[in-house]
C-alpha cells in the first residue's frame, strides 16, 4: 500500500516552503525557511531536514512518506539545477540526489510551472484529465504541459516555455529575452502595466484614474483595482490582455490538442475580467477542429498553498 | 518472440499502396489498389486482404506478421476515420476494428504525418530519438510529434495540427481553413507558388526566367528548377521560404524542447536550398536556451516509399 503523505517543499527566491500533504491535498503542516539564509547547500539542507524532523513528528508522519517533491527554479529532467539566477549555491546542484539520500525517502524536482500542472491534476481542477495546459500568469509567464497523463519535459527537460512562445513576430514588444514579441511581454502582470503605460501614453486624454499614478510606478493590481470600479481605459487593458492570450492559447491548441488550459498566479485572480476576452479570441482564433471544445478554466488551487500543493503533488510520483 | 514482419498499409486519395516490411525496413513486398473503385468499405476490404493474402503467400510471411499499420486520413487515436474529405465510404468508419477483424491480425491506424514521424523514428534519421517533431512540407504542411519516445495524441487524437500554427498574426495570407497567417500559406508547395506570383508581382522589372510561365502555372517544382539554375529571384523564394519556416520551428522548440525537427516531402527535396535559411532564422529566432542546440535534418525515408514505411512502422506498435 502507498504510503499516506507526501512531502512538498517549494523554493522560492526569498522563502523555501514545505509542508506535509495527505493524499486529498490536506496540509497535516507546514513551516518556512529562508532560502538565502546558507551559502552552501549542505547546510540549507541541514536546516530544511531539521524543520522537516520537527514537522514530521509533529504530524506523525514518521515513516508514512510516499516521496517529497520540490520546485525549483531552473531544474532539468534529472533534478539537477544547472543554473538559477536567484539561488545562492555553487551550481550544478544535484538536487533530487541530495535531499533523496539527505532524508532517505525518494525525491523528485522539477520547475515551478511543471510543478503547478500535476498540482492542479493532482488536487484541482484538472484532476482525471490527461491532455492540458497550464499557463502560469505571475511576473513573468510560465507554462507546464500535460500529454497522456505525463508532464512533458522534453529532450533537455525544458518542455513548455511558452511564455516566449512569440505572438508577435512583427512590431513587438521587447522581451527580456532579448527577442521580439514574445507572450510574456503582453500577459504577466509586468506586460499589463506596460499595456497601461501604452493606453495612457497614446490616449492622454482618455478619462481614466489611471491617469493619477505615476506611469512608472503603475502595477497590474492598479489596473485591476481601476478596472473593478468601472475605469473603461483599465477595462480595454484586460479586453487587450485577455485578447492577447486568448489568441496565443488557439495557437497552443494545434499542438497538443489539450481538453483544457488551466489559468494561474497573479492575473488570474482577475477571474472574468480576464477569462472572457480570453475566452472570446480563443474561439474566435482557433481551428474550427476546437471550436467550443476546449476548455479554458482558473485554478481552483488557493494561491497560498498552490506552490506547496504542487510541490507535494510531484511527492506522489517519483 | 516478436514476429518477424509488419504490414504497412498507406490509404491515399487515389491509391492504397500496401507492404511487407521487415525490421531494418527492407520490403519484401509491395502491392496497389484504387482507393476509389468500391464505395462500400466492406467490398474495399475485401480487395485489400485478396491482395495481402497473395502477397503474404508469395514471401512466406503467413503466420509471420506482428502487426498491420495504417496511415490514413482524418483518423483519431481509436483508429476511427470520423471524416475525410476524399474517400467514398460511409462514415464513421472503424478502421482500425475492421482490419484487425478481417485479417485476424491487430491493426493500428494513425494519420500520415504520424505515419511518417513513427516510419522516421523507426527506420529513418530520428532512429535512437525520443523527442523529435516531423514536419511535412506537401501541398499543405503537416506535423507529427513525438514526445519521451511516443506519438503526441492529444485530447481528441488531433496533436501536431502545426501546418495551422499562426505565423503572421498580422496581415497575413488567407489560409483554407478561413483563418488568416497559418504556416501552410508559406511553407507548403502551394505556398511556394504563392510568394513567386507575389514576388513577380511586386518587382516585374525583377529579371527571372519565372516570368516566362503563367502565373496560374507557376508550382513550387518551377521556382526550384529555376533556383538551381541560379535564378536570384528563385532564390529568394527559398529563401524567404526557409527564413518562415525556421521561424516557426523556433516557436516550436519552446512548446515540447526537441532534440531535433526532420523535414520530409516534397519541398524537403529541395536540401540545401531549403534548409540553410532554415537553419540561419532558426538560430537567429530560438531562444538563446536553445541556440545550437537543435539539429534541424532532412528525412532519410526513400520518398516512394516513406508512406508504406511509416504505415509498416506504426504496425510494429500495436
Amino acid at each position: 500500500m502507498r504510503k499516506p503523505y507526501s512531502i512538498g517543499i517549494d523554493i522560492g527566491g526569498t522563502n523555501t516552503v514545505m509542508g506535509i500533504v495527505d493524499t486529498r491535498g490536506n496540509i497535516l503542516g507546514t513551516a518556512s525557511i529562508p532560502t538565502l539564509r546558507h551559502s552552501h547547500v549542505k547546510q540549507y539542507l541541514d536546516e530544511l531536514h531539521t524543520e522537516l524532523s520537527v514537522m514530521m513528528e509533529r504530524t506523525d508522519a514518521i515513516g508514512k512518506i510516499h516521496g517529497i517533491g520540490v520546485g525549483a527554479p531552473g531544474a532539468d529532467r534529472n533534478g539537477v539545477i544547472e543554473y538559477a539566477e536567484n539561488l545562492p549555491w555553487e551550481m550544478p546542484v544535484r538536487l533530487a540526489e541530495l535531499i533523496s539520500l539527505r532524508f532517505g525517502i525518494p525525491a523528485k524536482v522539477t520547475n515551478d510551472a511543471n510543478a503547478a500542472a500535476i498540482g492542479e491534476m493532482t488536487y484541482g481542477v484538472a484532476r482525471g484529465m490527461s491532455d492540458f495546459i497550464m499557463i502560469t500568469l505571475g511576473t513573468g509567464v510560465g507554462s507546464g504541459i500535460v500529454a497522456d497523463g505525463k508532464l512533458l519535459q522534453g529532450h533537455n527537460g525544458l518542455a513548455g516555455e511558452l511564455g516566449h512562445a512569440i505572438v508577435r513576430p512583427q512590431n513587438g514588444r521587447m522581451c527580456g529575452c532579448g527577442r521580439i514579441g514574445c507572450l510574456e511581454t503582453y500577459c504577466s502582470a509586468t506586460g499589463v502595466a506596460r499595456t497601461a503605460r501604452e493606453f495612457l501614453h497614446s490616449t492622454p486624454l482618455a478619462p481614466s484614474i489611471l491617469h493619477d499614478i505615476a506611469p512608472e510606478k503603475l502595477t497590474s493590481k492598479d489596473v485591476y483595482d481601476a478596472a473593478m470600479k468601472g475605469d473603461s481605459l483599465a477595462k480595454e487593458i484586460f479586453e487587450f490582455t485577455g485578447s492577447m492570450l486568448g489568441e496565443a492559447l488557439a495557437n497552443f491548441a494545434t499542438f497538443s490538442d489539450p481538453e483544457a488550459f488551466v489559468l494561474f498566479g497573479g492575473l488570474a485572480k482577475s477571474g472574468d475580467l480576464l477569462l472572457q476576452p480570453v475566452k472570446r479570441a480563443f474561439e474566435q482564433h482557433v481551428i474550427s477542429l476546437w471550436k467550443g471544445k476546449v476548455k479554458i478554466l482558473l485554478s481552483e488551487l488557493k494561491d497560498a498553498d498552490a506552490a506547496l500543493l504542487g510541490a507535494s503533488a510531484v511527492g506522489w510520483t517519483v
